[in-house]
């Protein structure tokens, strides 16, 4: 056992400064390679997640051909077509997603197919045998590690999800039982936004964080025993602290 | 548009500290209350994690009630019997399972129930047109933010996913449209254990980088362009530094 401790001040804002800098990024890749070692810390970052049952379902297929990506490429362009369809009779809303950058499978340094194996050290997995859905869940936090070492890194992160899981399958021969997660490009960047791009380009707001906290039921934004917190939270909401972290 | 920037040796530091020194924690819960403001940024974390089509279809129930818990510990108990039944025959594995403590309901601080809404913002989320399951792993990614920050803060987090989510939708007055993705205990801990604790135990032991990494397809674990990180995976394998980390 290591003893109660928390980080330092400057690893605690490193935490932070990750989590509220990290973005979705679509374009600004740069050309330059990602160095082996920066992609090992990475990947070994994602390794390190917390699987149920310790089962680490996952794999993080690398991709550099373009050939491959090309192929995936044209399953984006054919998805995205298909959205595109289901806005019929919002045209602003069509016009305003047609102007978006949705991807950089071409431009980005790599792309990171990350796939769950439902029956790694399976058939029983400790704690799965309730919820099957958690040994996925356990695959997209490792998700969120890799995202979070990246941006450390100084490496941006685009999750491309206009795709058809089919399409990855064949493209990535990934057999029959194991589902694709992310599709991800990975490449240094010139820079990431201060925003979200679709908050920036007024797609959806950012809600405010008492929106989504509720007390003891789901739904209940007021309890006595929790009025401290909440006020702590509306005098963030206040000050929009959320939208500048 | 901040500049190309990673962040600092120390700040950098602090994430790997957290993505590494994380644990899953079901016991040395100690009696303290977590400070409203701690908790605010524990929770701010999670509502900065990246979410589908910017859809932050979240929801964090906090439960302190003491007859709401034992409510959710009845369920545990329950599921938990059934998943040693299933053992039947395995009489070694079982004994290890009973042996296992896999929850700290009561003896946390306090329960935080994170649910997926996938109604939010909707019925037309961009980029969740083709994968469905894209909303639930945004909620995913938001419980390993939260789990990081707690980390950071000195807080132990267990993620109890031995529950039955009919249970958890009754008691916490969840809608049938909502889906409860994670029941999580948080607490201050006497300390973080080294390692994992099923891996500490020998339920299973830490798969090596190497076996979870493939090159342009799934399954392929050589590749002519990937030889040197390759490589350099397969030295740090030996050196055994994944352990440690």
């Amino acid at each position: 056992m290591t003893p109660d401790d928390s980080l330092t001040g400057s690893e605690k804002e490193g935490l932070y400064k990750a989590i509220f800098s990290r973005r979705d990024v679509r374009s600004h890749f740069v050309g330059r390679e990602i160095p082996d070692d920066v992609l090992l810390r990475i990947l070994n970052a994602a390794h390190h997640a917390p699987s149920v049952g310790f089962s680490q379902p996952w794999n993080f297929v690398l991709i550099k051909d373009r050939t491959i990506r090309q192929k995936v490429k044209e399953s984006f362009v054919r998805e995205r077509d298909r959205s595109i369809a289901m806005l019929d009779g919002n045209e602003q809303r069509q016009k305003q997603y047609t102007s978006l950058k949705l991807e950089g499978i071409m431009e980005s340094a790599i792309n990171v197919c990350v796939t769950y194996d439902p029956t790694r050290f399976g058939p029983f997995v400790l704690g799965r045998t309730s919820i099957e859905e958690t040994g996925v869940y356990s695959v997209a936090c490792a998700i969120q590690n890799l995202w979070l070492a990246a941006r450390a890194e100084g490496v941006g992160v685009g999750w491309v999800s206009i795709l058809a899981n089919e399409d990855l399958g064949k493209i990535l021969a990934i057999p029959e039982h194991v589902r694709p997660v992310a599709y991800l490009c990975l490449g240094y960047v010139s820079g990431f936004a201060e925003k979200p791009d679709l908050e920036r380009a007024g797609w959806l707001p950012r809600m405010g964080l008492a929106d989504v906290v509720c007390y003891e039921q789901w739904g209940v934004h007021q309890s006595e025993p929790w009025s401290a917190l909440r006020a702590a939270i509306g005098r963030m909401g206040e000050g929009k602290r959320e939208d500048n972290m």
